[in-house]
């Protein structure tokens, strides 16, 4: 199967139909087939082989589906940075996945630059946005003058994306998907999330990951209209839903939370969302109840799913949705596997647990990676005996409906975000006031969870909280930054080998 | 993918729903898994090897649904024989696909033997229904007693089965089908005709053919409920709609008429009928203007495809239904590709005509049949340079919808069967009297078309045409036989080189 047939069909079947919306910016499946037809003749033109790498580096746009599309219309990889990196986080993942080819957009030009400085790698710099900076092709200048190219047709085991998701030692890992992967991932999405070619489908979360990014896909592929949000915005999107009449968006609980918050959410007519999807972090059942009393008309689906899975795993449909129905205990539960996707519940030992009883969830089935890109080692270490070992913790019922209760890894989900302890605590341990460190997530209205961060300091230091976040945010992305410190004279629990037990510092903060 | 999935998971997911319904009988999802682990069981017991084919010859009922799942479960090849066929036809079938075992029913039997008899490869006779007879073993006895297998998790470009249809040379060719090739084509299937788990599908045609055996799977995958008809009857279908509340069926044209046409139809409460799809033959807008005021809460698909197409290649979506709206003029058409399926006109060159010119549908696309079995030289004519040369005729409109205008082939579909002139032409040479002759298809209102023979008989010969009719039943199936003669005594109209022209024969028939 080929990702970019969902574009060569709608580009054939609705040519006339809006494809794009973006701030002012309309464009129908014709223009945006072409655009992408000539911009990969750009990419051509600057040497792209079938399986290269073309980075992105810019926020939300029309043209981030183009880039998309351009990519793999020209037989490329795409390979998104995520804007929120801090520039050694970018550098490592440029070099890991060497694009010879990096996008961005003006408010992204400087850190393009300079990654380009310090990787060999990258030979052209495309200015992809109306802007234009020295060194830097011209996006709309090299689809006005680039004849429209052939589609390079990959497809099946072809690697369609590389995206980056955080790993334990402090350095991104490049999660492989392949054209299959995401088209199998998009026929399935199709029918539980009612996409069709009436569809006008929201893209609110970045599109430097999967969430976003596999919808984009899928709308293709079902022939509806995007309509892409530069930055995240509550205000905005509920003026959107409106003035767009979108019928579909995906939102982590933490937007919803936001929304529902807001004095101006009863003032808009959402009437037109017919469907909301919601996942990546834990769904508070009362946010639930209030999201439901809020959209009455609305169909919801909860979803269960990981980069590393396309993402679509298990699915709980909208006609469980009633509150007081006879499923209604089911809303708790992520839903269940959808077809020829395999969810196994097994012991430290990879041995089946009973039902009901809590074990490592493995799954197995063709929306599963390959495994990650140029890391042997980390694909042999999830990919076990055919299964992927996801290091979330959960359980399915009797009825096969799971439950995801917790995380192996130790990794903390804030804002739908992956954020690995380990990588907070190294940078923690960089500044010499430090003794030791343990960094939690806590339960967090807004973010789902917060990282928080318990130290001891060595004897005769002190350092103010906001000194050791400053410090962290030199290192790392923000959104990984510790959001509160708390200093601890005492020295921290441990387990027998010394291994600090973060069961207990979680307890302290409960009591 | 994994055909076998889709019952793995229904009967995990949805253990105590029922999943066969025939007659007296009612099976669940976890029985159906249990018979057919058995079922496979017997077959691996009976030395069946990863490849082996399975031919069934039996009337409809739950158990051909087991059969299905039995056999690729085991990891073999469903082969199943037309019940309609000659002893010959099926002589020259068997010997095709040489398979190991055969099941077959009380009402075929006798020629179940006959077949072991004839052919060296059947090694196993099964009596595939309550009855018992010598040489065969028993069904229950063997699901009873044999230990339920594991899957054999065949996959993707694994053959899952062999449908044949008639050929030019008389000799009917069976169609190769992967696991990949269903198993897209259901999940293309499940959102267009709307398969969920709330759906009881009927199976009115019969489950030799892929037309009904494809909705198998895709019901499957759906968890939807199967209803199997054991001989199409439309005071029957009636009645199980109504006492089964079935809310999906495929019917061709014939059927439609025939259930239109009956007293009955009015006495029936045939609401639960949400979905019905037609397709594989031409329908006339009448006869579906009728339909749609007759059946006014159904939702109808009508779709263009074939057995080399698994068989999914067009869709016209319920959304066009309605006869007065903007797109009534689509009704005539048989909508539009599926995701990844490319259409394409060509002429006799291979080149495309112009939009809206008529040549011959070219196919591509992942549900594609990758040959036929054991014919290389077959598989090169249809499958060149990766398009499927259908032998149809047809059109594009500017918005990309398919309108079949006729066969390139000389080929008659009558009643869903496709009969092939030249093998009713070479039964009806075999006769001493016939000096020449010609078979067309003429349109009829119940059938689509009917086979209609012209002759001329040697100087000095006669015979009657009932006595013409009788000498090919015995060398070819009855639906195959001319329903009428016409008798000239003009040697018939030739081109120059000699070529019977059959457009001429037509344009008689119109005068």
């Amino acid at each position: 199967m080929h990702l970019t047939h969902g574009l060569t069909r709608a580009a054939l079947q609705r040519p006339d139909a809006l494809a794009l919306i973006c701030e002012d910016r309309r464009r129908t499946y014709r223009q945006f087939a072409d655009r992408v037809a000539r911009l990969a003749g750009a990419f051509r033109g600057f040497g792209l082989k079938p399986g290269d790498r073309v980075s992105i580096l810019a926020l939300n746009s029309d043209r981030y589906v183009e880039y998309y599309f351009a990519t793999i219309w020209a037989g490329g990889i795409i390979a998104p940075i995520n804007t929120r990196w801090s520039t050694p986080e970018m550098v490592e993942c440029v070099e890991d996945c060497t694009p010879a080819i990096l996008l961005a957009d003006s408010d992204h030009a400087e850190q393009a630059r300079a990654l380009a400085r310090q990787c060999d790698c990258i030979h052209h710099l495309i200015h992809a946005d109306e802007g234009t900076a020295d060194g830097f092709a011209d996006y709309e200048t090299l689809i006005a003058e680039t004849e429209p190219v052939e589609d390079a047709r990959r497809s099946d085991d072809d690697i369609a994306c590389l995206f980056y998701t955080g790993g334990t030692t402090g350095r991104s890992k490049g999660v492989i998907l392949t054209h299959a992967n995401l088209a199998i991932n998009a026929l399935h999405t199709i029918p539980g999330y009612g996409y069709d070619e009436t569809t006008v489908a929201l893209h609110a979360g970045p599109l430097f990951h999967l969430a976003a990014g596999s919808r984009i896909f899928t709308n293709t592929i079902a022939m509806g209209c995007h309509v892409v949000m530069c930055r995240f915005s509550g205000a905005n999107m509920l003026s959107l839903i409106e003035t767009e009449k979108i019928t579909s968006v995906v939102l982590v609980p933490t937007m919803i939370a936001m929304l529902l918050e807001m004095p101006e959410f009863k003032e808009h007519d959402l009437s037109s969302l017919s469907h909301l999807s919601y996942g990546a972090a834990p769904m508070p059942e009362a946010l639930l109840a209030r999201l439901m009393r809020a959209l009455p008309h609305t169909k919801f689906a909860h979803s269960y799913g990981m980069t590393e899975t396309s993402p679509l795993v298990s699915t709980l449909p909208h006609s469980v949705d009633d509150l007081d129905g006879p499923l209604a205990a089911k809303l708790r539960t992520a839903g269940r596997a959808v077809f020829d996707v395999d969810i196994r519940i097994a012991d430290d030992d990879g041995r089946n647990v009973a039902t009901g009883e809590v074990g490592e969830i493995l799954l197995r089935g063709p929306t599963i990676t390959p495994g990650y890109w140029q890391r042997p080692d980390l694909t042999a270490e999830a990919l076990r005996d055919g299964w992927l070992h996801t290091g979330d913790l959960g359980y399915l019922d009797e009825d096969q409906y799971l439950t995801v209760v917790d995380r192996k890894k130790d990794m903390i989900i804030s804002g739908g975000e992956n954020i690995y302890s380990a990588e907070v605590e190294n940078a923690l341990h960089l500044h010499p006031a430090i003794a030791e460190c343990a960094v939690i997530g806590l339960p967090d209205e807004r973010w789902g969870e917060r990282v928080h961060a318990v130290v001891r300091l060595e004897n005769g230091t002190a350092i103010a909280a906001e000194d050791l976040i400053e410090h962290c945010r030199g290192l790392i992305a923000h959104y990984k930054c510790p959001r509160e410190i708390e200093f601890s004279t005492e020295p921290l629990p441990k387990s027998g080998p010394g291994k600090i037990l973060k069961s207990a510092l979680r307890e302290w903060q409960r009591t």
